[in-house]
């Protein structure tokens, strides 16, 4: 009655944002605690996707759309030259992360994941009884596309990339992407391409591949609302990729993956036309001026990115991750310690970009905790 | 690039309750179609689960409890003599099912399925890569302990059953279940029972093994607050088992599986206090009279049922159970076309037991399509 070994033996990936655990955890209301260990829209969610919830509170009595018609068919609108057909949704995009490996991978076949990234990709292969090959990121934590197809071999079925990657906030150029597809498409190679955070990139729509793929038969990119649109509560994700790639990713998934809620709030998501203007801009000058500042702490060395969050290497500062975790929980803010992540350790932290107030007390928290004039 | 061709011949099961593409394909407001194909409580929701969506809207912006903790502890408390680890909430109560069937069944595995039953086992099974080997029921579609022993071999593993089930109504006693279960247990082999519609059955606590599971280390229990609760569209599945069945179960379920919503509206619906009560009186009573009112017209024959949904055969009116679907739809009424469940054939519908209004709105309009006085 037990579950096969190698079942038995997988675990759950680590992930910050963990802010009820540690509320309770530290006897404080989770309203309180200023997270900066998930990548989120500090905008908070567009208020008019939350008054779509509310009006749309008597479709709790019936079965979501299983199919996400609407949705689906705003999505393939809103990224332009696709269809529904193109599009599939997830109960967050890491349902879609386990479903394209379920789908694709045979048991023993492998899949390239680069170093250090988002965990759920090795956890979703493992799942799927597949062999994960890693490839080391160069010292700036950039990936080199021969690198990446230097891994490939006979049994390769598919790789894993993250544009801009997390958690070192690199990017890619679309070119050298589109190069890797293509060599992956000779081999007959599926490419997994997560742009969850490419909204927040400054010129994005310039990076990503996500309109491409009716061009690129083996690509699949993944999208969600949970970062750009600052919902993570509701869990929507959904991806892109040709029929071909979506129609067994539907056969697989469950029915009504979507809660009804989470359709209405995110079809208002996307009709919010300030919104996505105004978070790029926040996020950029933001972003500009929390890396100024960083780099002006004596201990801290700070990683260049383009995304809405920052690698930070605080070896200088005779901590660790998980101690300078616990003195920054103790001034009320939450960070993520990075150690957890593969090809990462214990001298590594992330923050995300948050509003202008809010930065001032992290940098303030960090000044104290750190002993930096 | 393909999938393996065993997943690429994979299904999604029918269902009932499909609302919206049934208001989009006739034009209709799906608020003006009554749907009695799907198994939902006529009360609709608790109005306080509804109001606790609202009062949580803040939470939209935070990731949900990964690990659901209050919710847990919650209906361990409800059910009564369990904690938190034997509670394990789904994304509805599919989730769970696809779950299961992946942690413990290893590739070529039996499962021993009923026949007639809720389609989801079997899809599950084949998906996590097992053989379903069914068993078929009586003529009255009632279930022998003896019979389903009889298909368990050396490579069986685990064993489904629906009690009441779904689409039949029929109850098994819990003693029988117990006998089942203890043999079952003998074998190493798991038996994964749902209990989705086990409160709406009179006296169901008498008939309920949730509480038990700490008896049987090889039992798994399966909830929703879909049906019971009125609340499909927020996708909230649950189940109980011992620790060493929910333990691997978590260790492969996605991260944050529930949204913060459903979350919120769960645990207030467990507070409702008079909700169970007037659920059962209602629907005993409805249930009576609908049961009356059916054996009275000629050309249909009534299964037994002590469910609140009713199975019907409906050979001696003339019609396929697609054609009379079709033309309760042009009364405005969706019933569930029975014939997309193995056992059961084009003669067969089933209706759910609702309000006395919408009952005699259901009556009213079968008295005229299938021409009885």
């Amino acid at each position: 009655m037990k579950p096969p070994s190698e079942v038995a033996s997988l675990k759950p990936c680590v992930h910050g944002g963990e802010i009820f655990q540690v509320a309770e955890k530290y006897g404080l209301d989770p309203r309180e605690l200023l997270d900066f260990s998930a990548n989120i829209n500090p905008l908070g969610p567009p208020p008019e996707a939350l008054e779509a919830v509310k009006a749309s509170l008597w479709e709790v009595s019936l079965y979501p759309e299983t199919d996400s018609a609407a949705l689906r068919r705003a999505l393939a609108q809103h990224v332009g030259g696709l269809t529904s057909e193109n599009v599939i949704l997830g109960n967050g995009s890491t349902e879609l992360i386990h479903l394209f490996a379920q789908v694709f991978l045979r048991k023993g076949s492998r899949a390239v994941i680069p170093s250090p990234t988002f965990g759920e990709y090795e956890a979703a292969v493992l799942k799927a009884g597949g062999k994960p090959v890693f490839v080391e990121a160069g010292e700036d934590f950039s990936f080199q596309v021969d690198k990446i197809l230097g891994k490939v071999d006979s049994r390769t079925v598919m790789v894993f990339l993250c544009n801009p990657n997390n958690p070192t906030g690199a990017l890619m150029p679309a070119e050298e992407l589109i190069s890797l597809i293509e060599k992956a498409e000779e081999k007959g190679i599926l490419v997994f391409l997560d742009e969850d955070c490419m909204d927040f990139v400054e010129d994005g729509k310039r990076f990503s591949l996500s309109g491409n793929v009716e061009k690129h038969p083996n690509l699949f990119t993944l999208r969600s609302f949970t970062k750009f649109y600052g919902m993570p509560g509701l869990r929507i994700g959904y991806g892109f990729a040709s029929k071909k790639i979506i129609e067994p990713m539907l056969g697989l998934k469950i029915p009504w993956n979507v809660n009804c809620l989470a359709q209405a709030a995110a079809l208002q998501a996307l009709k919010a036309q300030d919104y996505p203007r105004k978070t790029r801009e926040l996020i950029q000058k933001e972003r500009l001026f929390l890396m100024e500042e960083l780099k002006g702490f004596n201990n801290l060395r700070v990683y260049p990115t383009e995304a809405n969050f920052i690698l930070i290497d605080i070896e200088g500062s005779g901590l660790t991750a998980a101690q300078l975790k616990e003195k920054m929980l103790r001034q009320g803010i939450l960070i993520r310690d990075c150690s957890s992540f593969r090809g990462l350790s214990s001298r590594h932290v992330r923050v995300a970009v948050r509003s202008r107030r809010e930065n001032l007390r992290l940098l303030e928290a960090l000044r104290k905790v750190l002993k930096n004039p």
